[in-house]
């Protein structure tokens, strides 16, 4: 299938990367090729660099191995998971876009309720191009869509919203479920369409899946840190809440949005739960300290940049998790390393606060 | 309509008051009758005492007009608003029951997308009878559903979740807005039906409309006070917002939770957006000020009742609220008339903190 002639130029072409872990299914772009095509795509390979992953033909792309990450980064690497997803966030790093989106190569184009192919990618456009509300609560939704609007009672002062820097989707057919939940529960199917998308508010932290994400990388993408997992690390599988319950916070303290819903992709396979528990096994009791933690972080008011905000964090966490496992510790060094390695390969310098003042998001005009 | 013979005994029935403002539309109870004729109803009327309503037959009923809450209520009848759906809270008061539901005479049965009729009523004991979330968002939405589950990530330590104190619902057709809106979108209709329950979080407020909603009276019913509308006072159309507020900071204060989402009713008829601006005027400028208030509230920790916690709260907006206008110390001093009305005819005087341990809401089995 390619893309027909008479499509006309896709929204934010030039200022969106697709960030792929890595691709072992050969069907998986074929799929997405008329979403996708137009886009430019970086790939990061998980595991063996000599193994070869093959790219259909007429795709945009940049590919690393762990042999490029070494190079590029040297003895910076470190803070670079290897053999897991988590080596995502390598090319969130090396990106010259303002937005990522990122996908698992095991999530398909899924069908909305009458039966038309969802363009995940050109939902999460949106959803990052209007703005979000996580101030109040609004009881119709995301205010901002076709039809909907803030009902009654929404204070006006709070209706022009605030930038958003992350679209979170969801997952039809295989939920994104723990290991136990999944061996409890073998044979659920997540089928509810559930036609909506809303702000998470402000002081509420929440599990952000990396399966099915856009962003903000100007905004943001110094918080996207997946962390350490995979080869040679205690745990695996909370790479993304990682980067999720530390965005919420910096999200929260620098003013930005969160949305979740919309857009729901084609989740084809549940991993193996047994691998999955022997990975997740400390995190989930880890994570009974954790979340109270990011629920009581407080960042001072001079962190007005990501980078900022990350490293003041990585204090934090040095600090208070360090008792838990000597992990924190190393993590949280390497969290420094990761800044370090981005301000290194985006010299300009993203300043949150100057971002936000350049750019102007517009409330949808009605 | 009769309902059949072979219905089971509905949820709730001995333990439930239906709640009805006024009813002005003979239509009404004739388009719910296979769903509330098994209940008990209260109907307030809300404007002049002589003017007759009608009910049809087979309906258990008792009806309560402005002579009625004087005699009952004695001097303490200036807490409940006369010609306005605000004094449906007088039916709160005067019910012994353990849940209310209610809902306005302008809203019908709504269908779902496959063209079922909506059993508004069974879904908000479900919501109620199921636990709520507030402290950590679940993205798959409410995790007791059938067919959901708490997602990966979400901290096991609680997924017990907490009682369920008020369920919201919504409307399709004519949604809930302020005049301004009305005015600038008269021919919007609400068509989207999102197939979704959440908890809405701690910490966040939200506008809860009076139209179609269910709660836990002996939980939460003391703070169900809709404040001084319509006949002789500065505001309207804020009644249900005012309980909405109040509600939910003393849920987030006594670690209940609350609901939005599911389900829809078919709200007929926009009301006029005229009228409806010279009611809110005042309340849209006043609510700038009333936000952060109530976002900015804390009660005492031996606050725990919903009667001790409300009256605490009565204090502090006569405090922080008079200055913005004499109504608000007005509205202070009816809070407490309002709650020595409740322990006067609920002498039993309900204990939140009892009442949460004596009952368990256990979470669905799966």
């Amino acid at each position: 299938m390619s893309v027909p002639a008479t499509t006309v130029t896709p929204p934010l072409v030039d200022e969106l990367d697709i960030v792929i872990p890595t691709i072992r299914n050969l069907d998986f772009l074929e799929q997405w090729r008329a979403f996708f095509q137009p886009y430019h795509l970086i790939i990061v390979q998980d595991g063996d660099p000599t193994k070869t992953i093959r790219v259909p033909e007429g795709f945009d792309y940049e590919l690393y191995n762990r042999n490029d990450i070494n190079r590029i980064l040297g003895p910076k690497a470190s803070c670079i998971s290897f053999k897991d997803s988590a080596c995502r966030c390598f090319g969130f790093l090396v990106s010259k876009k303002k937005y990522i989106f990122t996908i698992d190569d095991d999530c398909f184009v899924a069908k909305d309720p009458s039966g038309q192919e969802i363009n995940a990618l050109a939902q999460h456009i949106h959803n990052l191009l209007t703005p979000s509300t996580p101030f109040f609560f609004n009881t119709l939704y995301d205010p901002y869509r076709e039809g909907a609007d803030f009902v009654r009672g929404y204070p006006f002062s709070l209706r022009e919203g605030v930038t958003t820097a992350i679209s979170h989707g969801l997952w039809l057919n295989i939920p994104d479920y723990d290991a136990p939940t999944q061996l409890v529960k073998p044979l659920e199917r997540n089928s509810r369409y559930v036609d909506a998308v809303l702000t998470i508010p402000k002081g509420t932290l929440f599990p952000m899946c990396g399966m099915n994400l856009g962003f903000h990388r100007e905004l943001i993408g110094p918080a996207m840190y997946f962390g350490l997992m995979g080869d040679g690390q205690p745990i695996g599988r909370y790479d993304d809440m990682w980067a999720g319950w530390c965005a919420k916070v910096i999200c929260d303290h620098l003013g930005l949005g969160v949305k979740t819903g919309l857009p729901y992709i084609w989740h084809s396979k549940a991993s193996n739960p047994f691998v999955n528990l022997k990975k997740e096994y400390k995190g989930i009791y880890w994570q009974e300290d954790i979340i109270p933690f990011f629920q009581n972080v407080v960042l001072p008011k001079e962190c007005t940049t990501p980078q900022k905000c990350y490293v003041e964090l990585s204090k934090l966490v040095k600090e208070k998790l360090s008792p838990i496992d000597p992990y924190f510790e190393k993590l949280a060094g390497e969290m420094v390393i990761w800044i370090d390695a981005w301000n290194e390969l985006n010299p300009d310098g993203t300043d949150a606060a100057s971002v936000k003042k350049a750019e102007v998001v517009a409330p949808k005009k009605k």
